[in-house]
């Protein structure tokens, strides 16, 4: 495989691959994209084609709108969704979408998943939004572009940044998150998995559980991400 | 092995092989068969062999009227649902049945499984409907014959067609799914046992969670299989 | 390894260590023995070793009196439950005792698992029964000669037959099971945690779900092991 | 690898390495360390390392006031809850820090995993105590040394002793575990984790399960750590 798009498949192949790994997917349930902002295009898994016969060749190139740039296939039905979110989000590398049983789950609860703990604020400033389903006119018009308004509007209303929050459930859908890169969306989608699940569990067991505490929330942010963070390694 | 059935045999063992590796079944709990419409025989798992045992030759050819054609052991307890549905069904080309944990937890609840998601309504149009126990004389008489009818009965009242669902759970016993060949009906149990899982833990987070509304089943049923799908690849 | 038992420790060495393949385990959470009633001996795992260490010369071979005939190490400390039912129980050829997840939760909850399928129809002829917790005199005297007797109680209150119901919960505790050989006694506690899981789930689904029918019971249990059975090969 | 403190860092590291094994991690979301008492320091996995590219040489060396002795990385951010406890409680050899989905889950429930059985029982003689979740004064200063007396005070207040039950639940956070030896610590977490989901499974069976009786809880610690304690082998 050569050619100039050559790095960013390999990076959008790899990417997908995890998602089989990481036990967020089965058959063809899911799609990472990687974008590379100076060429304004970004690398999608093609549509429909299981894991175990992807190869890093098939990765389809497509632009901000929606026009295939390079490859043989057609991309991943979700496409639109993508292009949206990279046109409106200048700081994001990556996106991921699966249908991972736990945060599918609260997605077809259409409730946001509440902050319970530091797993969750280790990783998020507030609960996981969950937008609101699409309105019927829209879902018979343009509907995977019009699911990234839908995001859009859902952290617009309940005024939460992208960039804290890099995870959103779609109701009755699933989750789509995002991140400095591709690598980062699927690791975000592994951690909103586990969270999903540990905020179910959590309810099972202590229907009144209360959310984490502000001050623990801010600390936890801050470790990680603060001025003074001292988590992980330096540079 | 070679003879006639060599191709149908093999397509049926490697049918059947699926099953413990989608962590479909322990032991010997299922069974999946292949038909060859033009010989109107079909190809099924012998009863009660585990399947870290079976050898594609074990797999015994029946005809429509569960008389042995060829093999030597005894087919699959279950033959005789398979011989009446692939009767009544002239577009079907496999059969699978398994014991799956979350489908035979539906069937025991003997609930249909209701429609909460696009994950749901890229495969069905439907709530999974969960076939009526059967009459104690039913029980008594051809058990597994009457299965089919139990089957046929469920899908003729609640209006539902078995091209567009292509699954149901025996209340009380578990599930069984179909498709137009062998590999697409193991694919349903697969997607069955995990729309079953969503749909439990929906329930538990929101025993109140709504239905998906029909705009969103008929698009994502278009989505893939409508005159214009556009989900997956062309031809 | 040679020796009089050296057949009889190899069989209960590979029934034993099933369970840590069959997920029944972890660490020293179980033991499986194996009887040579013509030498009116059994063999059994020694006291917390972990599987992975495990040899089939570590087997201890004990009598009915528990008394240590062959072997180094010190037997299972469950040894004197397994000794009290192959003395009662004449046909039984191998018994299986561990911790596995849901059998464990039923037993906490003292509760009998309520025949709700076919899966465990395919196995049973009753509800699972859970023997109550025993009395404080009995705990701090012969503790593990007395669970015997809790077993052997519990049946004989419930009017149950050891060789209709092959597996038990003693409350508190965890299940044993057993079979004509160790290895189907191990078959016996995989099959109990699933239907245990089954049994769970179906009343998370459905708290009113009904028992089965008792001719769907009769059925079942005939189509395996009555007069006219047609399940698995003949012979 | 060669120094003062090799065999030290290669115990911590195997102990680390089990925790992805056991799937009480994923990512980061852990760490394990090892004090040498006669050194008064202790060995502890650098912070925000992937277990998949943890080495030996990795792994910090740092002293009871939360000084690096030797190695190149940041320790892990809770180090200094590590140090606590290592100084507090003279008589541990281990301490394991981890987000397993179970007992995160109770400790997002802010409550105490009841003692419901022998599996419990077995190694801890009560509930598994959950801390109250730290004042915001608290949080905002020297917060990882305040998580370790937030421990102690626990086990003061409810009178437990940290010899006795070798498992505590920080509020809103997660499982602390320790032992005589880091593979204990570790050992703990794995018990924990399964004491966890056994308990929260028993309450969704009957929601009025019943605590063990004080005479079992005696006899099984007995029978592992009494005087005359008959589990596993001598010496």
């Amino acid at each position: 495989m050569s050619g100039r798009y050559t790095e960013l498949k390999r990076e959008c192949y790899e990417a997908n691959m995890q998602l089989p790994q990481l036990d967020l997917v089965v058959y063809t349930f899911g799609n990472v994209s990687a974008v590379d902002r100076k060429e304004a295009v970004f690398a999608i898994k093609p549509s429909g084609i299981p894991y175990e016969q992807l190869k890093p060749e098939d990765i389809v190139i497509v632009d901000y709108e929606n026009r295939r740039v390079e490859g043989a296939m057609r991309p991943s039905s979700d496409t639109k969704t993508h292009a949206f979110l990279y046109r409106e989000w200048s700081d994001i590398g990556g996106i991921c979408h699966t249908h991972s049983t736990y945060a599918v789950s609260w997605a077809q609860a259409q409730m946001d998943i509440p902050i319970f703990g530091t797993t969750h604020a280790d990783h998020n400033t507030s609960d996981i939004p969950c937008a609101a389903p699409m309105a019927d006119s829209l879902v018979a018009g343009d509907y995977e572009h019009m699911t990234g308004h839908q995001i859009l509007d859902c952290f617009e209303q309940k005024k939460i940044s992208y960039k804290e929050v890099e995870m959103v459930l779609i109701g009755n859908h699933g989750p789509f998150t995002w991140g400095k890169d591709p690598a980062k969306a699927v690791y975000n989608s592994r951690v909103l998995e586990e969270i999903a699940r540990m905020a179910y569990l959590t309810l099972q067991i202590n229907p009144n559980a209360p959310r984490l505490k502000p001050a623990l929330i801010k600390k936890h942010y801050d470790r990680k991400h603060g001025k003074e963070a001292y988590y992980g390694q330096e540079g």
